[in-house]
């Protein structure tokens, strides 16, 4: 960390900071390919300096065409203050078809998040669950080549007003802006000497994690902790993925910026017990707080929460599928992010902050052979389907994490939220 | 102005004229009916807080559902910065399809301009020309209705550091937007203590002009002035419009703000002698200056231009119809936008601050009987057909133009830039 003091120190400029970070998003992040095109997606507004850089470097890097598909909190807000409480069920979906079109040409996607995470705070749950749902629905078919990694894409965040705001509550507006820009820089990396080959290392680290569990093949994942009493089946064929993916047209990439998970599916069935959130939950711009869900044969059988209990529970009661869980990932306490001790209310963040589960959808590339299965084989192996996908923290200094065996033996995977193995 | 001068000095407040801006915008403006749905366009990133506005204005009129196609300048000029030279035939049609759903659905439409005139300063035109008629192509479908005034659409201005840099280039940049924004007020009366009663008041004014001049249905116009020496013919049946249009679903509506013209269509075959451009002209981001155009039996046969000639003659030779007129306006010299005697660089100020002639497409509502008439039937009646639709400035106090009547005698329209007759 000394040397991003340093960097605070030497005249720090914010300008080449950003254009650094825009750089380790097209070439280490999405990998971008001479000749091919970029969207991104979920712009706020007032990043518009960021996607501009990001515009440059993917064009630098050789993009044939590169657009951005805004999304402003303030229009948001401005509906559900405004607008005829009869007309939540319109939409338009011109985004959502570009969007479409976009991927299924082989068009790499990158969504640039910042959202407030207070926005919709003491709006009707009933209204926001609606707008989120038609959300998730208009995306569906986007969502269904990104999940098959059809093509390369990315996420990252980017330090707005009202993110900011909520993350640093004490201290005045601009200055918040600037701390979490600082902030994902640090835990991008960025203060390093040679970022790039740091990621590089990083990577490959979380790779060998991923094929150290690929070779155990557990029947099971077995966790204990505060609140916390979970058995997870995995399904036959399931595959842990870190850091690194390739896309169907075979360029490899890496999702998340920062990441410092490893993932795979349980299976859909197979979820026994309780298992109680570490961190709030930001659904849609409404916040889920203290939250626990108990499992019955993989569903969500019954929820409580100190606040947003009935987002919560709407959540869930969305589809079929929704009551299932999609994804179990693995992240070790000592992580960067982790170390900062501090709620980040948005899932890329706290997602790669703590060992978490999600809701809802699971990802084709969690299981071999997927992509030959027809939606009822999928079902059948244990993958989960929903239009959802919500990953929820469970992760912490005293959560234990075991492993079964074919033999019905059990390893220790994590202890005190740390790796138990060595590689 | 003593009113509005008083604006400033009692602790003049944005973001309430931006508010009421957005509610002129909506209530005089577009007249939004309840439950209509309302799309911006063009809208820069840096005006999302009046974006929201006017959503908040529209939500509250009824509005159904708002959205906004956001348009940002830095993004464009990282494209012509940055990419590969051979890229700039891709393009990708989103917002276009969206935008023609939404029209074709009865939609209003609000474009929100506040491009940087200078943006594209120094690029190659080939490549300027290239983007800008992919622009005009992709869009056709949706001007084709409005055009047709099928739905009740606006175009207002938007106080940006691009382009008050232009306008007020001797003072520092932030003081420029504030500047901007005053000027904006004023010259759309938002000055005066009751703006609304005053835009009908106005709005009256221009359409008894309008009367008057159906009433003499005049075979031609002369130009008489610096550098210009000019006779256009007028189509049987032409139809003088002025500040107040409605729309084919039957909303009367002002599609501009601030407005100050009456315009018809010319002839597009009877265009005689030479037209000087009295103001510059903003095409696509590039500036033409100090331009004179040669017509022949309605054609733009030569051209010549201090700056941007180039742009100029690609610009009338991107399609047949680009080298003929499709509209003729007349603006007095005393209106407020011609009393500041200031360049805009910006058509929606421009254009209401001097007489002009647009080369390319025409407006059927300026026909009777055009909505009936077939492409071909349209075009032996003189209305023009193109992609392109560019209006350029000829109005000065020193332009005199005399109206042909039936019998050949004539009489006077305007001079030195003033109306020349009673109503």
């Amino acid at each position: 960390m000394a040397v991003f003091k340093e960097y605070k120190t030497m005249s720090y400029d914010l300008d080449s900071m950003l254009a650094h970070y825009a750089e380790l998003a097209i070439n280490v992040g999405l990998n971008l390919q001479p000749g091919q095109r970029l969207l991104m997606w979920r712009v706020p507004p007032e990043s518009a300096p960021l996607a501009r850089l990001v515009a440059a470097k993917a064009y630098d890097a050789g993009a044939s065409l590169v657009d951005v598909m805004w999304e402003d909190d303030g229009l948001k807000l401005a509906r559900f203050n405004h607008a005829p409480r009869h007309s939540f069920d319109e939409y338009m979906s011109w985004q959502a078809d570009g969007m479409e079109e976009h991927v299924k040409g082989g068009g790499a996607l990158i969504s640039i998040r910042g959202n407030d995470p207070d926005l919709l705070k003491g709006q009707n749950p009933e209204l926001v669950n609606k707008v989120q749902r038609r959300r998730w629905q208009l995306i569906e078919p986007t969502m269904h080549y990104v999940t098959r990694n059809r093509v390369n894409w990315l996420v990252i965040g980017t330090a707005t007003g009202g993110w900011a705001r909520k993350v640093f509550p004490d201290i005045p507006a601009a200055d918040a802006v600037s701390k979490l820009w600082d902030t994902i820089f640090e835990l991008c990396r960025l203060d390093l000497p040679d970022p790039v080959q740091v990621w590089q290392d990083h990577i490959s680290s979380l790779r060998q994690r991923s094929h150290y569990l690929n070779t155990k093949q557990y029947l099971a994942l077995k966790y204990k902790g505060p609140g916390t009493d979970l058995t997870l089946g995995l399904p036959k064929g399931h595959i842990w993925k870190g850091a690194r993916s390739d896309s169907e047209l075979g360029i490899p990439f890496t999702p998340n910026l920062p990441t410092e998970e490893i993932f795979t599916l349980p299976h859909r069935l197979e979820a026994e017990g309780v298992v109680s959130a570490s961190l709030p939950l930001n659904y849609g711009g409404a916040l889920i707080e203290d939250f626990s869900v108990r499992f019955e044969q993989g569903r969500a059988v019954s929820v409580s929460a100190s606040r947003g209990e009935e987002i919560l529970q709407a959540m869930i009661d969305s589809d079929e599928g929704a009551a299932h869980l999609g994804e179990v990932a693995l992240v070790a306490h000592s992580t960067p992010i982790a170390q900062t001790q501090r709620l980040y209310y948005n899932t890329l963040y706290d997602e790669n902050a703590a060992s978490h589960v999600a809701l809802g959808r699971a990802y084709n590339m969690n299981l071999q052979g997927a992509d030959l299965m027809s939606q009822e084989e999928l079902l059948q192996a244990g993958c989960n389907y929903s239009l959802i996908h919500v990953d929820f923290m469970i992760g912490s200094d005293a959560l234990d994490i075991d492993g079964v065996r074919e033999d019905g033996q059990v390893e220790p995977v994590m202890r005190a939220g740390e790796w138990a193995f060595d590689m």
